[in-house]
Parts: C-alpha cells; structure tokens; sequence
C-alpha cells in the first residue's frame, strides 16, 4: 500500500530556515529509495512550524530511509534547533495527482 | 509563492470510498490549472476520515480551481456524505520532491 506521512515540527525561534535547509538537502536522493513525493511547507499561520508530507511506495521504504546514515546525520543535525513539539498522521495513499511512480 | 494545502474530511460512516471516487475522479485535470500535486490519503487511525494534500502554483489558482463548475459540483455530491467535521491547513511551500513543475 502506498504510504502517506504528514509530520509537523516546531522550530527554536529564528531557527526555521536552517531546519528547512536540512530538510532540502537530502530531498533529491530520495526517489531512489521509493519516495514519490517530500515536501517541505512553512506553515502559513506559525512562523516556527515547518511541515512535511510525504508519499512512500509503502511504510517500510519510509521506515529504512530513517534508517541511513545520512538521515540520521540530518536528524541529528536539526534535533538542538527544534522544540521537542511534533504532530504526525500516518495515511494509506488512495491516489491522486503526484501520488504515482 | 508556491502554495501547499492540507485539509481533512470527516465522511459519514460507510461513505469514505465513495468520496475518495469524487475526489479522485477530477484530479488527471488539475495540472492544467496550476496543480503541482493534489494526493488523496485515508488516515490510517480513523476508518471515516480523508487527508488531501496539494500543492498549487499559488494560493489563486487554488482558490480558481474551487470556482470551476466542476468543483462546484463534486463539492455539491460530496457534502451529503460528510460530517461537516472539516481540519485545513494552509502552506508556504518551501520546496522538496513532487513540489516542483
């Protein structure tokens, strides 16, 4: 089943554009290990809430992505610029524009 | 300003398959109009509730694309279905994969 992810994270304050950037810089990679879409929005009412959504051809692609250095690295590199506030909502991927291969 | 949009639907119990058809039945036509991804997700912790995420040019071509008559009229078949237990979410879209042209 294709795989949906939103996730919400709170940012120190002034620290939002670095997360972004950390964000960013891996997004091209990750088509290759069966991402179909990551995008990194700004959320238009909180100036320190960034959020993602994302589209895996299944769970478990999205789970071993964590999983590789250099995820770890970037999680590692953002964590002391966040607040400790996440949301996150798991969803099966009925389809859509952009949703596909 | 690239434009992104989360917003949640609450479906009447036994009605969330026919309104993912309703959703998904429009979506092939929304690049045309300044769609750059529109995914239909059914949360993964709630058997009546749908997630839509979507990623437009701007913020008025998504508000263009609620004005069309066919909009008008999916909205209009759907609304029936629905609790009226709605949840949005509106984005700058900072960039990523799928977020693009």
């Amino acid at each position: 089943m294709v795989y949906g992810y939103i996730g919400s994270m709170k940012t120190q304050p002034g620290k939002r554009d670095d997360v972004v950037a950390i964000l960013l810089s891996g997004a091209d990679s990750l088509r290759e290990l069966g991402c179909r879409s990551y995008v990194v929005g700004l959320a238009a009412d909180d100036p320190d809430t960034i959020v993602v959504t994302e589209v895996w051809e299944s769970k478990d692609h999205h789970g071993a992505s964590l999983r590789l250095p250099e995820a770890k690295e970037a999680i590692a590199a953002a964590m002391p610029m966040l607040t400790g506030e996440f949301t996150s909502r798991e969803l099966v991927v009925a389809g859509g524009l952009g949703a596909g291969d």
